[in-house]
């Protein structure tokens, strides 16, 4: 019988256990938000000598420069890769795996890879099999983030406190992934060790599932109602602002999971339109009880 | 031909249009979040020479006395409205219309009577039947509030800058509507007048349907979930952890209009669950992008 606990509670290590190693080079591909925050918080902890981010458009790589989030920058990946030895991937999900794949055929197979995209089991199973030989890859999840874009809105404490997801397989590298746990934990993120297939449905239910429930309620608005709107409406739809891009990538990139989600979801608002078309108090009361604990069983 | 705009534009005025009066005692019945943050933004801006709290539990009251928020307090609603000439109901909408009646029956008819509740029609209309001869009843719904529960949390600032809608009909009093208007205003509120029954459909719009909303989601997460949330899940659940009994009342008093709303999110939603299951990005891009223009449109 399988747990309904996607993930193993002996490995959730808090970040008083860590210790700290130093890279020579870390590159950073694609600098926005996240690559630009996890730059602020490794310069912030003196964990990497040199810091470069890899992008496309070198005026954005120049300003993030200049924003003193890198050290250097290049739009040539694999020339970079060669002279990193820890490469964290942070493009849109659809893009994860050529990244990597390009990285990796250019870097020396001890560099480490990793990448910070909310859907693994695509981009875990892919390079499982298109990988070179001798390299390893395991994939993160690091729940942190913003409905803002942009190098910009970089913070340093973005992740502090916050949970990593990681989701080696069985051919993962124990140094890769010993290496890879102890950097997140060192930004202060608490490390969960999972599948990606049970990282995914899980991840379905918490991030990719309310984001569909807010964008919907969001593009609902009539314009007539904005100035009705109030801090409720507002909190409820903050994240519904993401990027329409990336969205559509995650997405479409768990797609099977989250369809799931959101019949258990439509199903669950179903009980709450019913007992309202009833005027049934004692169920409503239930539901929104139910609603109420789980929400204050979270602590902020 | 019915306008969708369910208010006019010309009666929407900014605070800066404010002139002040001063009231001789002020009675709040209900001293919770609201009352107590109307307590304490009247304080703050010299409005009542006397703020009077009255409610059911003499040691809160107690409490709120001695938090500074209230100067006196009383168990006693007929015996306090005789000698208010300002009445404002802060209780629960299903408590609204026998506190306003009990109120009336005992005070001067030219006391100014409003309530903060966030349904009107039901409220508004019984009261038309109902109250004494000569005194006249305006529905007042700031929007402003938050999950939190308790003149513990009450700030003075909670109205400022906020919209706040007023509800007369065709035999309200021209001096009432004016005083009522002028009050929420030198509280720095933008004041709307809208019928009761426009009222209740527009903000099932906006915050009874996002509460539902909300409510479904939380409601759903399952408990091994519960340290893979991030903020997204935690903004788009907030409400939820509002008070079941209040919301009870309030998606009771207003379940006709709410239903229809319900209706339009879960064809919305049902949009994004067929773009996701077909895979298909174009349509999925346009339902997020139009997400995010109208959350971007609302500035905060």
């Amino acid at each position: 019988m399988q747990s309904r606990r996607p993930y193993n509670a002996d490995v959730m290590t808090t970040p008083a256990n860590t210790s700290r190693k130093t890279w020579n080079q870390l590159l950073l591909v694609g600098v926005g938000l996240l690559g630009g925050s996890i730059a602020a918080a490794v310069r912030q902890a003196g964990l990497a000598k040199n810091i470069v981010g890899v992008g496309r458009n070198p005026e954005r790589l120049q300003a993030a420069q200049q924003a003193g989030l890198i050290d250097s920058y290049s739009t040539d990946l694999p020339s970079t890769a060669a002279e990193s030895d820890f490469v964290i991937v942070c493009t849109p999900v659809g893009r994860v795996v050529a990244d990597i794949l390009t990285a990796a055929t250019a870097c020396k197979p001890e560099t480490r890879l990793t990448d910070v995209g909310s859907v693994k089991a695509t981009i875990c199973s892919e390079l499982q099999i298109q990988l070179p030989e001798g390299h390893s890859f395991i994939g993160s999840h690091p729940l942190a983030g913003s409905e803002k874009q942009g190098f910009e809105h970089a913070c340093p404490n973005l992740f502090n406190n916050r949970t990593c997801i990681v989701t080696p397989d069985e051919n993962s590298s124990s140094g890769a992934l010993k290496d890879i746990k102890q950097f997140w934990k060192s930004l202060g993120m608490h490390v969960l060790e999972m599948s990606a297939k049970c990282h995914d449905i899980a991840i379905a239910e918490t991030s990719h599932t309310p984001h569909v429930v807010s964008a919907a309620l969001a593009a609902m608005l009539a314009s007539e109602n904005q100035p009705l709107t109030s801090t409720g409406f507002r909190d409820t739809t903050r994240i519904a602002a993401g990027s329409p891009d990336l969205w559509v990538d995650i997405l479409l990139s768990n797609g099977k999971a989250i369809s799931e989600s959101l019949r258990t979801y439509t199903d669950r608002l179903n009980e709450f339109q019913n007992a309202i078309a009833d005027g049934d108090a004692t169920t409503l009361k239930k539901l929104l009880q139910e609603a109420k604990t789980n929400r204050d069983s979270l602590n902020t």
